[in-house]
């Protein structure tokens, strides 16, 4: 068998990183063909000597010389800037993965994807921000999303030999947050410390505070909703702490699947490197009798009306999701500075994806241009926001 | 699309009345070509006028009359004998539902395997019993066997799409019956009404009392390991007293998928009908939130030898399960007639395995004679320690 042909975009990142040493345990599997990272170039200098890659791409002129000068006669092609992304994006693999962080990670998974690429998608903003178009791309060039998170890997894999129009509903779960016996009032007054303390999963404070107000929820709730091809209406959140169970499916005859395990991001990176097979992973195994419990709990959208929010803008337009998240992105840095209390993130994210509500007619998301415009309307509107009435600043 | 052709062994049983009604629910998906029955007539006249099979079994002669004589001009072919449930066995037919109860679904299940025909399987003394004489067949004939009870029928939707050579290892879950929490100087007091109170599924008295020494498990673990084809050393059970889990499957990878639901028969018996599709069924659903929890346990292998023992059978040689079964069979009776008290049936029943072990020489399962002499065997041995030292009777 010939090995799998990988490229990493956002090598260096904590998904590539750990998708790396996942291909490394099997070098008979797996041929690491290119690499794109940022501006890590010590980092990415290693990993062109332990993996060899045909084709690296950095995000700076200066990385490039640096790379050059570190690898000496032995480094390969390098390219620089988006189109250097774009090239290592294009270039000819089995398997894309998808591992850079923010928007940034949109237009080479595009390309990707319209070079008929398989990509292994661990960006969120790319199903976010352009789900409705990503999905016609990925019809359109008959390529396969695997998801890398471990909740849209736990559906991906209760999904494997089903069919799509016998799935009553998906049902993600989610850990709750660090507020989820807190009550309104303790949330009103929830310092920046409080909302980092994240009981299972350690993360950058962005995503942390998402979990916090169940808004990383529902962004994943829109990334199901285009990985999966489903409606929103066909999408449930269930809150279980232990964050065992990583989501389940339900099925037309009232069957539901699950699937479990320790929190650990190489199980769903390997599902994803080796589908439609599996890697044998020396990690330490799920014992639910050790364990002995898992609960179970109904997601409340009144102390965390950001889960709803996902589901209104999945049901406005195309470009809502877009809207939402940048909004998001603003009113969550506005709390980590201190400017916004811990519910005005939600009541910002609100009024803008209301004022994008009151606008005529849907918003189509025809290319990147579109979510580009959308995201920068929504920055300015949440920027608005947060001067006038709603900011605590005011 | 053509209707499925089913043919129903055991029509009038549980599982036969069962898959009758989910079939009747979409009669553009299935056919019911045949039907056999033991001595319930009046209940086979009324299948037969809904369901206008070709093809219909009973027990004896007398039976064949009366259901003639019910039916009229519109009488099916109608045989008798185990020449005519070996003929219903044969009918063309796309699935044979083997519900029969007992010993004497295993010729008819061998008949229906070797005529080609795939089996939904809800007799447990099939594989119990001949396990690896039918693995045999099923293989040499390239047949499916779909199990209906509702631990396999988990296992076997979470191997879907997924590779044997993937598994880890099988996950049984147990209710741990109705003296999970108690201590041994109790359960060696147990009553036999105190026996015969499950507390999650409403069964006979035999399989009931087989869930409190956890036989019944055993006896599914026995069954797992022909059904899947997997040594006894990668199937495991876990104690879920919510019998809400159906059992799991771990991967290579460490990731794990489990089958969850309600309680009811007739979501394996759809899985079994439908498969590789699924039927939409009008069936409350799991409500995971409202549950609230579910917990696990390790088995207790002091308190519930029987587990043990199947296991021991596995590892043992071809014919220790079936030897295992009759002595329990015997052992169980002796319990409810007041004759053994609880502990004794597994006492007796690894006594018996351990007279066989004794044996020299492993015992293969070439054919029904083998299989039914280490029935006889075993039940002559059983009855002997129930006259010596061993029963409550000496």
């Amino acid at each position: 068998m010939q090995p799998k042909r990988l490229t990493l975009l956002g090598s260096t990142g904590s998904v590539g990183e750990q998708s790396l040493s996942v291909a490394e345990a099997f070098p008979e599997r797996y041929r690491v063909v290119a690499l794109a990272a940022g501006r890590r170039i010590e980092k990415l200098a290693e990993q062109v000597r332990r993996f060899r890659p045909e084709f690296v791409s950095v995000a700076e002129a200066a990385g490039a010389r640096e790379l050059r000068e570190r690898l000496g006669p032995d480094a390969p092609e390098i390219a620089t800037g988006d189109a250097g992304l774009d090239a290592a994006a294009a270039h000819p693999a089995d398997l894309v993965v998808s591992g850079l962080v923010g928007a940034v990670g949109l237009a080479p998974t595009l390309t990707a994807i319209r070079a008929g690429r398989d990509v292994a998608l661990a960006n969120k903003e790319v199903l976010v921000t352009a789900g409705a178009l990503v999905l016609r791309e990925v019809r359109a060039h008959g390529v396969t999303l695997l998801p890398v998170d471990s909740e849209h890997s736990a559906i991906f894999q209760c999904l494997a030999g089903q069919r799509l129009e016998d799935v009553a509903k998906l049902i993600l779960t989610a850990s709750g947050g660090p507020f989820r016996t807190w009550d309104p009032g303790r949330i009103a007054r929830a310092t920046v410390k409080e909302a980092l303390n994240h009981p299972n999963w350690d993360m950058g404070p962005k995503i942390t505070i998402d979990s916090a107000t169940l808004m990383n929820k529902g962004l994943e709730v829109i990334e199901a909703r285009w990985l999966f091809d489903l409606g929103p209406e066909r999408v449930e959140v269930v809150v279980h702490p232990q964050s065992i169970v990583h989501s389940l499916v339900e099925f037309v005859d009232g069957s539901v699947l699950a699937q479990l395990g320790l929190p650990d991001m190489r199980v769903p990176i390997a599902v994803a490197l080796a589908h439609p097979e599996r890697l044998p992973l020396e990690l330490p195994r799920l014992d639910l009798a050790a364990l002995g419990q898992l609960d179970f709990e109904a997601p409340d959208t009144k102390r965390f009306p950001c889960l709803e929010l996902a589901f209104a803008a999945l049901r406005a337009d195309e470009a809502a999701p877009a809207v939402l998240n940048a909004a998001n992105e603003v009113s969550v840095a506005a709390f980590l500075d201190g400017r916004l209390a811990f519910p005005e993130i939600a009541a910002a994210n609100a009024a803008v994806l209301d004022a994008h509500a009151r606008k005529v007619g849907a918003t189509a998301l025809r290319d990147l241009d579109d979510v580009a415009e959308a995201d920068r309307w929504a920055r300015a509107q949440a920027n608005e926001w947060l001067a006038g009435a709603g900011g605590v600043a005011s």
